[in-house]
């Protein structure tokens, strides 16, 4: 395996600067291990992530399978920010408690043109998933 | 066409009520139309949503989405708070700039477990749509 | 909206052409209509597309509808045999019974590198899709 | 992890018996190994499957896929024949040459109503997967 493309602090140092509203001291976004395609990050829980039954809001999730990628993509391929997601599909497996949320992501191609990967999203505590996310990012040409 | 089970200030009422971390007044979400099972939300632009590039990050219209599919199922269901997303699958197909969002949903298929369907994200001023999102929610049982 | 880069006889000469296992006198396709990034087609019944339940299985719209996002494809590119998938989506919506199936594919999407496109399937008679599909082909680079 | 419900010749007699026109000897379908919700199949390599480029087509993979959730589900809840997919998403990842395709399916939650599971398909001697499927599997009331 190669190594990483960035270590963790390299890839928490560009997101706080091209990122700034998304990723900041105290954001609640963890990046806790990069090996190369193969990411694990941490949203820290809030009250405000509740929706109705008690549970963790879908968008929390998404959201935080969406960073996954992005950090997942930047070991693989380096300082890209402008690359993008094109697809994102989430399958919703079980409802969370109140905790903190890992989310596990392993690219299984990096191409050219497109990254595909996938999310594992688990619940502090709980062995078993609550949701799976596979996504497609666009990597931007670099040759001009 | 049968009339919505509830109209766009019963829907608004009961989001405020169960979810008021989502929806409250000043959060940005409007709902600007309910038929049945066909209904139209607007997000209000933000800079915090903005991701590098200058486009709208993909978890502000990834949440849209969700709000909007969550309105559509109360316009066909009626009041079922705990309905939840099972599946959310988008795809992103332009780069929306500064301005609201606007997000049309539609139900598929209203079944007694399921329900299916699909939202097209407008950016205001433009024609062609900046995203695509199929989305399956499952409905509570009622019959207890 | 831009004339078709192609028209029915010439995709349906084409395919013929170059796809001939899957497309061939007798095979049971048709291409029904042509526009620009807009087109029908249509799946003859065949005993052997049922499964248990007594409806059609899912390859069976699985495939019609892949056939159908190729045949846009051409209608928007013009003779790109070599553009291939790159992801599908499908929902499964309602039951068909035995009788044909039509699928009415449309392009959100026509980019240099990518067309997205949804299709929806109907089975012959009945007002209500039976499967709805999302999906995105890749386009190789024609400029060399 | 509990036995199987089934084991891999009982499966292979359910689907010769309610499914001969997919299932039946020479149709170049294997089942290959059960455990519990973890299977593997294999689908010989016919000419027929080639499409432009020289590649096997989607479609093939497609039905591979939704052959593998279904002794999925058949290894984790016995025999349901009636059980459809209400979902699938499989993204392309590589070509795959001449060869047989393998699919391991593995399901990540077994609910009353639902299944979903993912699905890696492989090229024989490719150690690289050549597709990734998502799916969701109804599984009907058996309480009445």
């Amino acid at each position: 395996m190669p190594a990483p493309a960035m270590n963790a602090d390299q890839i928490a140092n560009l997101l706080h600067e091209v990122f700034p509203q998304a990723f900041y001291p105290g954001c609640g976004l963890m990046i806790e291990r990069v090996d190369y395609a193969d990411i694990r990050v941490r949203r820290h829980f809030q009250e405000g992530y509740i929706r109705p039954g008690g549970t963790i809001s879908g968008p929390t999730m998404m959201e935080l399978a969406d960073f996954a990628m992005y950090v997942a993509v930047f070991s693989a391929v380096g300082p890209q920010p402008l690359a993008v997601t094109t697809n994102l599909n989430i399958n919703f497996l079980r409802k969370p408690g109140k905790g903190d949320l890992i989310a596990e992501a392993r690219l299984m191609k990096v191409g050219k043109r497109l990254a595909v990967g996938e999310v594992t999203i688990f619940s502090e505590g709980l062995a078993e998933p609550v949701a799976h996310v596979t996504s497609t990012y666009s990597i931007p040409n670099t040759t001009n």
